[in-house]
């Protein structure tokens, strides 16, 4: 009860500090950007492709041979599997649902209409990205959320959902440094969902969201098994949309995204695309591929990205270590948090029911978080303990004392509750 | 009979000429492009938009402020009546006829959901662009051609089948210099055009595809009333879906598209955005704010494009006008032609039954010309008389020698059926 009161007046500290920070997106911060700023100008007037196409002028719906060769070795396939289109991997994955749910892939029934007066639904590994939730919801599919474990997405689960309801026609996947968690699914899971399509048939949709491949935290970072080539071996190539973009590699936003499947996916994506638009921005492919270059050169560009944002990582877990390590109320932690070898985030678990009541605490001290809820379909966390937290953005100063606020939070509602209760 | 045996001839010879010329696209030419070379290397190190955004960051799906004054200009609004997103306008077009048709404004039903089990329908202004027609067809929009004058659409024609059938969702238009006939709507056209939505209701749109708006052949260009001020006027902006975009003033296809209309149908279309992007490429928007500034800058760069191009429109013209000036078959004239006064092409007219032959025979004569029906919906030219000339792309001397095959074909399809008729 000490410690309570102590920590109420630390907080109304807090509330007068008149604070204004924000741990809620994964946004790149300046110095991180600032590290591709030579793509501008960087052509010199030289607008050629490799192929000699005029970068300047209309056409290539399937994006110019360089870029397409950069994406296939990044996602690890043929370039003749890859299309380079748009800034956004999201956008791509959006067309690619939307085609497959309202229209149908070339040949194949359209999600909708297979569904009859039925529902069509995804697989959610929870917690997750609430930005491919948001693309179920907006074009009204379901969400099954099912557990994503250490390893991947609990694929007994996975496997029985998918034999027992054949309206199942997809699954979302961050497969490495997984959105928000920073797990990487282990070779068997990557196998187990390259034989999804077997039972699951042709117009079963793995979204493999490959958006972290290359942004590791650790010097030795942990290998993913590559999706592509299993299920090409397995005849269910076809099954697999795996995606990526260079938003968090060069300009958030302003990059080149990708998208990768079988030749006759890919022909099927530009064909649809072709009705939108007469072919993407290959001027930024350009610019793009000039500057990454290949895929060492990637890995040296990460590398300083690494040293920008690694401190910050290493800052965050060293406030919830020295706040929470080994504390407990009536034998469970008070806090639990993942130690992310790559990725955007670390994903925070409050006791039970907390959730909520500690991103209102820290909204109202100023430090905006991820809203309670966002890792699960349809923003239900059913325990409320799920919170993403987000450091690359803000600098090292304001990371610290925001996470003093959080750490603050967690423990007034942790004590709150408790005292409330006994 | 002795014309046509020396056409044959002449004929043959172009046949082993082994030509490879092309006349289909509205492409500008390197020289052209070259006017914005200055694009890349614009912003100098300096990535912050007017509102203090550094755009190498995501977010902003409305577009930077710049680019939303910019663009405003352009169509004729005030910047929050506009959206500026991505490097295409055919795809906000796209999409504004996929969200409306499938899921409805914002507080409107969809229009396949008022259709119920009926059909939907778009009034198409002919001779016409074919891929507005492609939208339609991709999304499954049944298409009625309506004629299209040297004043624009047959107005009472669109407003008897606005009248007569509720299902008629929206008119495509390109209101100045349009595809491919190059005429420019007429003030009462536009007043009346503005009035459709009291008939037609609040579901329906005018998609304004203002894509020549400053691409001037003359010195002293037409004016265009402003369809967004007079449906303003009228409480119907809500109708009016007017677009825009760079690719034919800076590169084609790595500019930056724009779409104006009311504000709330601007907040709507962003939501829907939202679901599948971040936001749009802001750096790119930045770097084209910078390079054309302001209207007045930009109507001395189109001045730039008017001396490149104008010259082959001239071309164009003197051949047909030497070929085909006063010769007649049974008092028809042979061809018949328009002399634009901006855009990008120049429409021809053989005698009925004619075009596809024309355009096979120059085909084969190595000269690729749009194919005969591209300018009607469906791909069918009930007279089979339109071909779409686009000189923009090629050298003066191909664009002489393409010429000279196409008034032979023209004249050698002409007598062949005369004679044979005969």
């Amino acid at each position: 009860a000490k410690r309570l009161e102590h920590l109420e007046k630390e907080y109304q500290q807090l509330l007068n500090a008149g604070l204004s920070l924000d741990l809620t997106r994964g946004k790149p911060c300046s110095e991180q950007l600032a590290l591709s700023d030579d793509l501008d100008g960087i052509l010199d007037g030289n607008y050629l492709s490799g192929d000699g196409t005029d970068c300047r002028n209309y056409g290539g719906g399937l994006g110019i041979p360089e870029a397409r060769k950069f994406a296939a070795q990044y996602l690890g396939c043929a370039p003749n599997q890859v299309l380079v289109g748009g800034n956004s991997s999201l956008q791509l994955m959006y067309q690619c649902v939307l085609y497959n749910h309202l229209f149908g892939n070339e040949g194949a029934e359209a999600w909708q209409q297979e569904a009859g007066s039925g529902q069509v639904k995804f697989l959610c590994p929870t917690p997750g990205y609430d930005r491919h939730f948001s693309v179920c919801e907006a074009l009204d599919i379901d969400m099954i959320p099912v557990p994503l474990t250490d390893s991947g997405p609990d694929m007994d689960m996975v496997e029985d959902a998918v034999k027992s309801d054949p309206l199942i026609k997809g699954i979302w996947c961050v497969p490495k440094y997984s959105n928000p968690s920073g797990i990487v699914y282990d070779d068997a899971t990557v196998q187990r969902l390259a034989r999804l399509g077997l039972v699951a048939g042709k117009n079963f949709r793995i979204i493999w969201d490959n958006a972290y491949a290359v942004h590791h935290l650790v010097e030795h970072p942990p290998l993913l098994a590559n999706i592509l080539e299993i299920s090409a071996e397995q005849g269910t190539l076809g099954n697999v949309i795996a995606v990526g973009s260079t938003s968090k590699i060069t300009f958030a936003g302003a990059g080149m995204a990708f998208l990768a499947s079988s030749q006759e996916n890919i022909q099927a994506l530009a064909k649809h695309l072709s009705y939108a638009t007469i072919g993407p921005d290959k001027i930024n492919q350009l610019r793009h591929v000039r500057f990454l270059q290949n895929m060492e050169n990637l890995a040296a560009h990460m590398n300083k990205h690494r040293q920008i944002i690694g401190p910050k990582f290493t800052l965050v877990l060293d406030a919830l270590e020295q706040a929470f390590a080994g504390r407990t109320l009536n034998g469970e932690p008070i806090g639990r948090w993942t130690t992310p070898q790559g990725g955007y985030f670390v994903l925070f678990d409050t006791l039970p029911d907390l959730a909520d009541v500690v991103v209102t605490l820290a909204g109202e001290a100023g430090v905006k978080l991820t809203p309670a809820g966002a890792t699960w379909p349809y923003g239900k966390d059913p325990h409320n303990t799920n919170i993403r937290l987000a450091p690359t953005f803000p600098n090292l100063d304001d990371i610290k004392t925001a996470m003093d606020v959080f750490t603050t939070c967690v423990e007034l509602a942790t004590l709150r509750k408790a005292l409330n209760k006994g």
